[in-house]
């Protein structure tokens, strides 16, 4: 089998369960949901972050090292990663896309080549301006972490346009930085790590791309080293950057999460690559815990807007929910890695409700605006003005780490969708594409999620026995599958239904994956949702948002409204409304909500006489219209009202 | 009558409908809680912070300007402001216990005056330093609010101790930078405010002290100036510091709690010393649009880590409520400052709420340690190693205001408890202690808030008709009045039963405000809290702690605990225990929590079968045992479990 391709390669030697697909292997169509999101990002976003880069300075501050441009530095002390994701997004795309490097590849190439010391040195911060601090507060600085992106650029070069001088230029500046890291903190060097993890992960993969080992070993260190206050105490404290204790000891997740995820896909990579099984079951140990006490129903991760920070367990303000876009990505990429070691469908399943609900709600159905903090609530007279928690999303923020991470995601989204072997396909998300592995090639035709069903057609087909796994999504009670128009009585192993058999071209597999509205409530401790439910279909969670209401509610408080959960929820078809398919609940405003903030228990108030049936739209179309309040967890009426 | 005492004496031309009380004619005695809180202050609080600035470096901040010391500045920007707070309480101590001035008291007096430039500028960041940033910063920098800490020590000064040498050298430092402030900012000058508001305030003190007109009109500037953007954007945005709109125009409160609350107590002043009809009522639609949804069941304001703001309507989460110190004591003396205005009952219930419960509970019983913020609800498993959240309270802050702002409220407090005239006394705080006015002393006796009685005796009677009136809080629905033994039927007008008559000594007034236990629930649209209720007795809000728990429950998750409201909840007394009345509840653990976080709604879970009567405490007493999980809002058993 040709060599696997994408973000994540493991070596041939690694603990692996699953192999990526090799590159030109795997293709969504924009006829479908992921499909779609790709190309908008190849279209509209990809641009969009590129031009942004230009108009917020984050080029001109690399400019300013090389002379090129005369001012001040602008935006965050790390604004060079964005370049850094905004180049990784490109090429991928251009993997996706093969031909001439377009402009902004070439130039950024050139201009990163240009101003890279002659050591290897390359963070525009420091190097202008700031260059008697360079390597001396790494809890603050961001220089690894920077370093870290630079490289995940350069694997996507790699292996996206190897033959390509912009991408082999890429691949040489982030080399010479990699190398310098080894130098000063390799075996035997400096005992440091970076205040922020994603070196970790970067070093790995160019391990893989490169076979230099001392990459790996870097990575091994840095993780090992994390945990023993190398760090210092700074302003939140050594959980905050995950530095109060090693990886391999802690039972929970605690601190920033995107430090938090990114550090555990590092350790992951790291945990595989050795054949460490220690750190392998402590990263699912982690995830365990993350995802029992510490995850939104969205799969958003981070309940604290202070410090970005997991909270305490079942801390899950839907209002405060900070949930951001990076730590989503950071989150799904964590999970991948998983998965691919580990073969568990939890962590194929936690990926699509990450991808359509915590991560794409963070863009607007244009493209070119997005949520850095992704609520479940924003409440009636909500201040929106600022960038904390806007009202609606924004087309750039002062800390622009979303918009590019997004794209660098979208662009190698469909590497996610399915693993294979010689002798099998494993499909994790359902979009309609096509996949080969082994010779064989499959095409998926779906509407999914609006649709139950996936159809699969056999293209290519090869010699000898072949697998198809389909993963039944834990959140489906009822799979059916046939082939060729007979159903097939098999039970799901491990979370995948397996087909074994001599295919043959035109050979014809259809799961129907069963999606009744679902009405969902929340472990007791939860306390920030108690005697409330949310809606979902399939793996998209549904939200209430004001646009919806009919005339009749439409003047009621939205935070007077309840869910009558006696009344079954439908859902509806409507190709031409704002999503294909809406759910249909009973809605009834609350009487008697005037009064004090504080009353008597016994005071309980009485259901309200206006019920209305109103469609919930996705969460992740949500503030596509006028602003205005949207929930996720909708108060239940409660019994006998 | 002679003139008023304490920190707010409006002028005799003042809108005030209530005069404070003059020197000497209030006392707490420390056989009641008040009093006891008074003497704890003066005996341990004090002089804790006295120790604390020699030991943190705020003195030796000071001494850095005048040569006497050769280290780093040390703590916040701001850091001047604790010496002054404390040199403040000491002055009130003062008054409270009339003799030589203390030594702390002594030489700060001397060491401000040397530190002081010749101009009047005094504050220490920017003496040494920071010179060239004097005045360049005001959104950010406190200047202004530092003197006005310093003003406000030095109207404790002149009405405590004003034949004091040491006092009379405050005042004219304080002059000095006041002076200096009207130069540059008053009228004709720099059209410029401070980013945290307290400086209002303190210049009307000033002007009410020395009769100066310039610092009335100065501070008249300063709110007029407010809410035209002259702060600029910061990082919080305009809303943070309220320079978004002009108090008259703002219908709610908004930003930073503790520079609201501080800047509409500074607007009071200004509108009752002016006649400004129209500010004062719009400080009233701001408390009102406060209390209506912005403020917790113990008084306490803020629902933001991250600004230390008020958060959105019905935004009000017990476990991540900030509800900082500063902010309850702000909130009282701005309730304080409405109350002499206007002589409404509600800002005296709300003064009496905010005592016993939002600022009781930042003080260990010691007096010594001390909570920042004052969370409803502490988890299991919560992570209580930052400052920001801790488990228990503590010695000190890197950010130490609320430390010396208590204690500065509590050697003031037998100002606060009572208003008096020529014809009569206004009795707002119960506590035993005497307190005079037209010449008529009443001795108080009572075991208040744990008994339902408040005894009142004149001692010394004058001539002709005098009026008592006592405040019957919003809480109590059941008032009793009786004087020599016979009851009286006097129905309460605008929150107060008023006897008026001729008194002779020995005349006894008996009040008997009835607390039964209370079961209060929230406003359906406060979500956090939904499904939950709290307990209190009179004044007192209570709460669930892990300590209390019996062994019986001792072994369950915390958060699995439910309050039947079936079961009448009772008033237990125990002179020995933690409190002398606690609340006994009947508390289960909720069966079936065990399971994923999220679940069919269908899936209720049964109530717990192990029941135990739990002693619910007060919530100002939690956090004074072995750190543990403890909770204002109870979840409830669903009716029918």
């Amino acid at each position: 089998m040709t060599a696997s391709y994408g973000p994540v390669v493991p070596t041939d030697h690694a603990l692996a369960a699953l192999r990526p697909l090799p590159a030109g292997a795997a293709h969504l169509t924009p006829d479908g949901l992921l499909g779609e999101w790709q190309d908008r990002n190849a279209t509209a976003t990809l641009r969009h972050c590129a031009e942004a880069l230009e108009e917020h300075g984050n080029l001109a501050n690399l400019r300013r090292v090389t002379g090129d441009h005369d001012g001040p530095f602008t935006g965050m002390w790390f604004a060079d990663t964005d370049v850094h994701k905004t180049l990784e997004a490109a090429l991928w795309e251009l993997g996706r896309s093969p031909g001439r490097a377009p402009a902004f590849v070439t130039e950024t190439a050139a201009l990163l080549e240009k101003a890279q010391d002659p050591d290897g040195y390359l963070d525009s911060f420091y190097q202008a301006g700031h260059r008697e601090r360079q390597w001396t507060e790494l809890h603050y600085s961001h220089e690894m972490y920077t370093a870290g992106h630079l490289i995940q650029a350069a694997v996507a070069a790699a292996r996206s346009a190897a033959g390509d001088a912009a991408a082999q230029q890429i691949v040489g500046v982030a080399r010479r930085f990699a190398d310098l890291l080894v130098q000063r903190y390799g075996t035997g060097g400096i005992d440091a790590v970076c205040g922020h993890p994603e070196i970790e992960t970067a070093l790995v993969e160019l391990y893989r791309v490169t076979g230099h080992r001392p990459y790996l070993a870097l990575a091994t260190r840095f993780v090992g080293l994390r945990g023993h206050g190398l760090l210092g105490d700074d302003r939140f404290g050594p959980r905050y950057f995950q530095d109060h204790m090693p990886v391999q000891d802690a039972d929970e997740v605690t601190g920033h999460v995107v430090r938090q995820v990114y550090l555990l896909a590092g350790a992951v990579d790291v945990a595989v690559e050795n054949g460490d099984q220690d750190l392998l079951r402590a990263a699912e140990r982690l995830w365990e815990s993350a995802l029992s006490s510490k995850t939104y129903l969205t799969g958003g991760q981070g309940s604290r807007h202070r410090d970005e920070a997991f909270g305490d367990p079942y801390e899950l303000p839907p209002d405060r929910a900070y949930a951001e876009t990076c730590a989503a990505i950071g989150s799904f990429q964590w999970a991948w890695r998983l998965l691919l070691a580990t073969g568990r469908a939890r962590y194929a399943d936690e990926m699509e409700r990450l991808l359509y609900n915590g991560i794409a709600a963070s863009t607007a159905t244009g493209g070119t605006a997005f949520f850095y903090s992704n609520p479940l609530q924003l409440r009636t007279g909500h201040d929106g003005s600022g960038e904390d928690a806007p009202s609606q999303r924004l087309s750039w923020y002062s800390c622009a780490c979303c918009p590019p991470n997004l794209a660098r995601l979208m662009a190698s989204l469909h590497t996610y969708a399915a693993t294979g072997s010689p002798t099998g396909l494993q499909v994790h998300l359902y979009a309609a594409g096509t996949f080969t592995a082994g010779g064989q090639t499959v095409r998926v035709e779906t509407a999914y999620p609006w649709n139950e069903t996936v159809s699969l057609t056999v293209t290519d087909a090869a010699e000898g026995p072949w697998t198809l796994a389909l993963r039944v999504p834990a959140w489906c009670a009822d799979a059916r599958l046939s082939v060729n128009g007979s159903l097939v009585r098999a039970g799901a192993q491990e979370g995948y239904l397996r087909l074994t058999r001599t295919w043959r071209p035109g050979d014809r597999v259809e799961l129907v994956l069963a999606m009744p509205p679902r009405l969902i409530t929340a472990h007791p401790r939860v306390d920030a949702v108690r005697g409330t439910v949310a809606l979902a279909r399939g793996p998209v969670v549904y939200c209430l948002e004001h646009a919806d209401l009919p005339a009749t509610l439409a003047g009621e408080v939205f935070e007077d409204l309840e869910l009558d959960p006696s009344v079954p929820v439908t859902a509806v078809r409507d190709e031409a409304g704002i999503a294909p398919v809406t759910l249909h609940a009973s809605i009834r405003a609350r009487a008697g909500a005037a009064g004090a903030l504080y009353r008597s228990a016994a005071d309980v108030g009485t259901a309200g006489t206006v019920a209305a049936t109103v469609p919930a739209i996705p969460y992740f179309l949500w503030a596509n219209r006028a602003a205005g309040p949207m929930r996720v967890w909708i108060p239940r009426t409660p019994p006998g009202n």
